[in-house]
């Protein structure tokens, strides 16, 4: 078995050609600190100096790194991945003048994006410097942005990388089934995290996002919608809906689901009583409903806002309020993983919503009603494939509006 | 007690009035993914759609989130810190360019820096995206870097910092002399760093540097120098000098040392006979003559490279070949924590030898012989504070070669 890092740069030769771009050259320094988010999938390790990484269409793999960390990048992935290793010692420029010189690319695709954060590793800094190396030689002038190559590479899940994602919704399935258990009417959003944390740790693996906000736990009419931190002041009370927002982070691959739940009432169930009162039954039924209508429209070719407009049509049309954010975004090393968005055509999703869909997509379907009948925030979240010809569930749906006991 | 975070942004405010300049321009989004590594001082918490923290010479405190953030960012750093939050929805564009219109500042810092790594935190998508919702307005000509405020905000420690520092420093301390009660010859590097490893974890810490190559462990002539992993193969030797980079978060601070220890041989160590051999003995005077060199040179006003030269200068003198990095790094929130290097004036360093050394620095002094006598590398690494008229040890220097028993 090829590691994934052996995988993913096989496959960047591979988009290279798809996309006739002779050469991609990834820039980066002291990646600790800030990294770059493709470094992952083609190296596997940190640098720590200058360094550059540049893959070509012909299949070249060159890495200019400092001196220390030669031997670490002749090993990554397995070994054998990187071909050409030059160290340095003093300046990055003439080993990266010189080999461009020799590759003489038409095109050098650079690590940055407006619109990709994923695809977005340069700093602005090392961008200056590239320029400042590169002045006086044709390549100044031939820096186009990597994004279509990167979003490429990250959007198609190679079957290995969907076999570590299906785990993680399958761990974060029996979290969410343990806290189901645990949740009583009375505790805190805070005692609900901590319990959910302490699954976490028992399991030695990491939340899809940061910690204090993994879970997002909302319950009842007060409780913010979003990124805020679970509180001590806010507790589950009957006639509110329960809400949870949660991932976990598995040998690198992440889950990203929301599940809800009513809090029975004791003046509105009667003790047997299975049914959430009619106002949440129809708020609920309404999401599923805009989420099978998302899903429906999955196939490759879809772009992403087509995605988002059915879903939200039918937020629409059944009165609710419009939902403020996307219905969907790609999943992978990370939560939020790049790429698509299926979400309207809003300037601060840039022109990620006309991206299409494309076989190997993890996708995100999420919707939900802010403070529904007053009793708090209804959200429903599932992760799909997208297959050669349409799509297929990752995560169990949830189908059936639960009731907290 | 102010939190860390209102201590730094106060600070910043007063560094903007002594570079006299109008405002100081923080642009990020996503930034668990790539973070910028200044927010941990002026926000303490992630932004995930596009973002805008804006000081002003005057005092002002501006943050322009994402909706969901809004909340977040109020009680930041115990509240109060931020005290204008504008939270948007559809696009940032309109109320940064309207906030910007109102301040009408002559410079905007922003934060990139072709230099500092620390103050990079920029990606060059991001300015892009910068540049054109500034476009037509007189402030897309008033972009400046923010690297001089930044390093001054980064560099000059408060005292609650410095109290974390030494705090980090003890607890390494500790492993340092568990693991030389532990480490015998007949070890292998890699059994060292796991005993280290638990040791940290006993301690519910983390590293400084990335755990895989941390500590660094070599021992031995075939012991790679540097970033590589601790290996199996190679273990501790008699004659070999046994060598441990290493440092631990404590808090959020750092500690970077280095210890060097002689296995005494037994044909050259009779049983009871404290020494190391001559060559090694003049190897570890001739590091510790070069620290103290350099120790000696710190003071407000001194160039990084002056540092460099008088430690340099120390090793070379004695015949010893030229160590192929700086001699020092400042410290903080990561093991190196940007501004000034004590370095050569390098290219790889670009400006940073030049900058001065200031008040409140918290640097390393380190240095080493590679393969002394074939026997391994012999390398030693301090820590201390810049003070108003010198500097102090803020690590208890290693001052004799130590035998490792």
């Amino acid at each position: 078995m090829p590691s994934i890092v052996a995988e993913k740069v096989q496959q960047a030769v591979a988009i290279l050609r798809e996309l006739d771009l002779d050469c991609w050259l990834t820039f980066v320094r002291e990646t600790t600190e800030t990294g770059d988010p493709v470094l992952p999938l083609i190296l596997g390790q940190p640098l720590t100096w200058q360094s550059a990484l540049i893959i070509t269409k012909t299949g070249e793999t060159i890495a200019i790194v400092g001196k220390y960390e030669d031997e670490a990048v002749r090993s990554s992935g397995g070994g054998g991945v990187w071909t050409k290793v030059l160290p340095y010692v003093q300046s990055i420029r003439s080993p990266l003048t010189t080999t461009l010189a020799r590759l003489n690319p038409r095109q050098i695709a650079v690590n940055f994006s407006t619109d990709d954060v994923k695809a977005d590793g340069l700093s602005h800094g090392m961008m200056l410097l590239l320029r400042e190396y590169l002045a006086g030689s044709p390549f100044a002038e031939r820096l186009v942005s990597a994004g279509p190559v990167i979003r490429a590479l990250r959007g198609r899940k190679s079957p290995g990388e969907v076999e570590r994602i299906k785990h993680a919704i399958a761990v974060g399935d029996e979290i969410f089934e343990s806290v189901a258990r645990f949740a009583k009417a009375g505790m805190s959003e805070k005692a609900i995290a901590d319990f959910m944390h302490a699954e976490v740790e028992r399991r030695k693996i990491t939340t899809s996002w940061e910690w204090a906000q993994c879970p997002i736990v909302t319950t009842g009419p007060k409780s913010m919608v979003g990124h805020a931190a679970p509180s001590n002041d806010l507790t589950i009370e009957p006639g509110h809906i329960f809400h949870l927002d949660f991932g976990v982070r598995v040998d690198e691959y992440c889950s990203d689901i929301q599940r809800s739940w009513y809090v029975p009432h004791p003046h509105e169930n009667k003790p047997g009583e299975t049914n959430p009162p009619e106002t949440v039954q129809r708020g609920f039924d309404t999401v599923l409903r805009a989420i099978q209508a998302a899903f429906d429209t999955l196939k490759p070719g879809t772009p992403g806002w087509q995605v988002d407009a059915a879903a939200r049509k039918v937020i629409v049309d059944a009165g609710y309020p419009e939902h403020q954010h996307a219905t969907g975004h790609g999943v992978g090393r990370a939560a939020h993983d790049g790429g698509i968005v299926l979400g309207p055509k809003w300037e601060r999703y840039g022109q990620t919503p006309t991206y299409p869909v494309e076989p190997g997509h993890v996708l995100t379907l999420e919707l939900g009603i802010e403070n529904l009948d007053g009793r708090g925030y209804l959200g429903l979240e599932e992760m799909v494939l997208v297959t050669d010809c349409g799509a297929e569930w990752l995560s169990v749906p949830q189908t059936t509006m639960m009731l907290l006991r």
